[in-house]
């Protein structure tokens, strides 16, 4: 067998097998090196294809789209630095559990350690950010090899996917000449109609005593707390709904908790808690008898403060798997256990709460979203975020940048019937790779929106071009506040001498510029009338669409503190009276 | 003590030191995290201090600055995803030996491994692409540890500098409150008038014995030939020319060697050399007694061709420290020494070489030239590289992109008299971050320009923001041919079904806007003497200018090949007669 046909069925094999263990779309980025994947994916019949130049852009595509479809996304780059603009995604995606099959490729062994052009060591490059990694041996096609190489494809996409998810990156030296043959028969190799490695991965289930010793500790007790972190099983919010409406307990859910939006009861859903808990009297006249919270902690400043200035309250935490997230520092019990099952059985054992309780905390969420969401015609970050969530179409996505925007998604997207799913990059926040990442989700074709600062639209600007090559409709709502407008809010703020030049920020550039570059649609908008009819248009645009909202760093500040004093004063003068 | 003051005595006796031990540049990133460092900085009045937004252009700012300055420059960022996008950076200083100082900062231990936002495992995160890492200890103010904080600051820059030059990365863990006071007494710390580690490193200098049996094996040859990969020294030039015009040996000398531009004679210096070893047959012919190479290996394909034809042939490798850059396989005997000093040694040492050698070189070199570099008037990416070289002030900067850009300087910057520094990275030979790597070296006010394709041009567009905000002085000249040019030179060219997809990659995209979003001035050509007039304007604009000329893959691969053909029929005839 000659090297040609070697390196067809080695790499043929590969793609074959990452098809037949369920991944089905790939990133590529052009080059040399990376020649015989990127043909064979190409040639795949059952393969999407997404072409991206820059690998950081390319890396955080693949990530939203697998955040978004929940199925592993393979990404693909030739040898050198290429390989090493994949870092920021792949370090978000392994602390926001996203599955990702990284796959580089090199030159070979010859090829290594002797100064020759674009190899670098891409043995473990990514450390300890990825779940497995795996130097591929270089191609061979007999039967031991071929075996050989569908074992690690299919490992690759079982392992991304089980237990926390996240990368795994696979490393393929390859000897030119590069080029595949496609024309050989049996191209795909063998079809058995299974996988190599079909696997069934068991969820958690707390045994039946397990439960009995959980609720013991729950059942004394009338004012319990369930709150809700980022989640993306759309299953979890009626059992969770259940289970507190059963125990008449109030949930703070996060805006990525899936919680805010769906045809589920809300009444139990108290999305304004972020506003509720901004006064430290009122966090200690709220103190609760237990949390239980569901996944990561919530965005929100003020519940890091109350669970803090509660450290003596037991606290459960529930995660699918293993993990250790409770950045307040708390004790806490961990329970490792399929949530959905978990509230069933929760709710199936009928508690009794104190139902002032749960009423106080249901009429301070009306006070708070009284104020919040108040139909102003003035066009604030806040108000923006409220038209943005009231325009947004049923079946919708919703994706958030960090920093200001995921805080304005926590205050202003008020509880909805409609169905939309929230996502973010929560795992190291980043304002990095975040127009790439809403592309990627709404690469699925459904009505995508994406919120996010001028930093993070900069940051990413090069993720513009996916969406004039492949024509991906979405709504880029940008706020502008030209630079860093959650610098306002901290400390750092009254150093006038340094603030503007190391935390402002100003970039000070016309952003329509680069909107067209990209054969996008813009439009600057000055009124909340105006915004929701550029969003209402919006969705019936194909492509790119672009709106932005000029803020004022130092008004917006202002105009939040002051919506925060107003709901503090009535709610202190509720509880004390 | 209390906390605020720890920390400010702590950042700034480090910030203090780095400048003491040499350091005088530093780009920062905004973000929180790393507020006492970046406001350290900014506060010390001998501090250059560039902000910039984007953490990969700021990598790569620094790297151009430092290559160009020779001096180590630092970076700043906050915690997270920040650090990682300094990694493509990081992995091409390590390779091409540029002295950097990266401070990542951090959460403190105690906001690790909990899911607290922004904090990512930042402990040897660039794994083996630095020199040296140290995790640095939590702000304290005695005497025990300001000793500590300017110690390390004293190696870092040390370190990073000494023997082979590469990056070195501190962690600096920082609590809450993160403002320093400057208005502490003695903010400085003590004065000693020199460095904590004041370093004096010794240059490799061979032993008389190992001269004289190194010379024993040259002196019997007459066919010798010095090779010349990419230095930095200026002082190298004139030393090498003494020695090749001693011996009459030919100098084949990459662009980058800095040997093909300044005052020192250059009748010895064969920058044809590429066009000349195109055609086996002649590679045959002029088979050399030995091969003495200085530093790196040169682009030239076709002289790896030629030297990999010649494995045979005696082969010396002369670097300043250890290293082992020998991509074509050969044996080699490896000379660790300084050059400089070698090359005057062996100049004294008279040898007598194949005075017909020497000549035939020169007249091939001639032959080379003259169809390489005639005036035509046709706008080429060949002849576009001529007027470039030509219009390059005296004292200028020639940064070059990698891929095709850096091949036509080799192919088309003929010696001249002028002192040019030509400058490129080609430690990994990424088309990543050389916007911002062309800046940073224009950021020393000389007259620069930066060379590359679209494709680069794209990839770091981010980097074009610095520019803007600091009026850094620069030309870039954009070839855009819609995509990646040098693909079109290999075989996947043959693969139309997938070739435009996969390695052309056309983005079709009109770069005047993102030049004008970022207050440049742009211009497009379409001769050599609107591109003439163009780049000697942009050196008398100040800010960003680029001049972009389009051209079209195919015709220019067919020009190149026509070139090449020309002169190897011409070459074929001389040497047979």
């Amino acid at each position: 067998m000659n090297h040609t046909e070697k390196l067809t069925r080695y790499t043929a094999n590969f793609v074959d097998e990452l098809v037949i263990s369920g991944l089905r779309d790939v990133v590529i980025s052009p080059g040399s090196r990376s020649t015989p994947l990127a043909m064979t994916f190409s040639e795949h019949p059952e393969m999407s294809q997404w072409v991206i130049l820059d690998e950081r852009s390319a890396a955080f595509f693949a990530l939203g789209m697998a955040k978004k479809k929940q199925q592993p996304v393979a990404i693909v780059c030739t040898s050198g630095t290429a390989a090493a603009n994949y870092f920021p995604a792949i370090v978000e995606a392994y602390y926001s559990r996203v599955p990702l099959a990284v796959l580089t490729t090199d030159r070979p062994h010859e090829l290594r350690d002797v100064g020759a052009p674009q190899a670098i060591g891409q043995l473990k490059l990514y450390g300890d950010y990825v779940k497995w990694f795996h130097e591929m041996a270089l191609p061979e096609a007999d039967d031991t090899m071929l075996h050989y190489v569908r074992s690690k494809a299919s490992r690759a996409v079982n392992t991304a996917s089980e237990g926390n998810a996240g990368p795994v990156h696979l490393n393929f030296p390859f000897r030119e000449p590069l080029v595949p043959d496609f024309t050989l028969e049996n191209l795909w190799g063998e079809h058995t109609g299974h996988a190599y490695y079909p696997t069934f991965t068991g969820s958690r289930k707390l045994r039946d005593n397990q439960t009995e010793q959980l609720f013991d500790q729950l059942k004394p007790y009338g004012k319990g707390l369930i709150v809700c972190g980022p989640h993306t099983d759309h299953n979890l919010a009626v059992a969770l709904v259940q289970f507190a409406s059963a125990w008449g307990l109030p949930i703070l859910a996060d805006p990525l908790s899936q919680l805010r939006a769906g045809k589920h009861n809300k009444d139990v859903i108290m999305e304004g808690y972020d506003a509720i808990l901004r006064d430290e009297t009122i966090r200690q006249k709220l103190k609760p008898d237990y949390i239980i919270r569901f996944g990561a902690i919530p965005v929100s400043k003020p519940y890091l403060f109350y669970v803090k200035e509660h450290g003596d309250v037991p606290q459960f935490i529930v995660e699918q798997e293993a993990g250790y997230r409770e950045p307040a520092g708390n004790r806490s019990q961990f329970i490792y256990a399929d949530a959905v099952e978990l509230c069933r059985e929760l709710a199936a054992k009928k508690n009794t709460s104190d139902e002032s309780w749960l009423a106080s905390w249901q009429s301070m969420n009306h006070i708070a979203k009284h104020h919040l969401l108040n139909q102003e015609e003035d066009l604030t970050e806040g108000s923006a975020v409220r038209v943005l969530a009231e325009t947004i179409p049923e079946g919708g996505n919703l994706y958030v940048g960090n920093s200001m925007a995921i805080r304005d998604v926590d205050t202003f997207f008020a509880t909805t019937s409609k169905s939309v799913t929230i996502l973010a990059n929560r795992g190291a926040n980043g304002i990095d790779g975040l127009v790439s990442s809403g592309l990627g989700a709404a690469a699925s074709g459904e009505p995508t929106a994406l919120l996010l600062g001028d930093l993070s639209f900069f940051h990413d600007s090069n993720g513009l071009l996916a969406a004039k090559q492949y024509n991906i409709n979405i709504t880029i709502l940008l706020i502008n506040n030209d630079g860093g407008g959650i610098f306002s809010f901290l400390p750092q703020k009254n150093h006038e001498q340094h603030f503007e030049a190391l935390f402002g920020t100003p970039m000070n550039v016309d952003f329509s510029r680069i909107v067209g570059m990209y054969d996008g649609t813009y439009a600057h908008v000055s009124t909340t009338r105006e915004l929701q009819d550029a969003l209402e248009a919006s969705y019936r645009y194909h492509g790119l669409s672009v709106i932005e909202v000029k803020t004022d760093r130092t008004e917006n500040m202002n105009w939040h503190r002051g919506k925060w004093e107003v709901i503090t004063k009535e709610l202190l003068k509720k509880l004390s009276s």
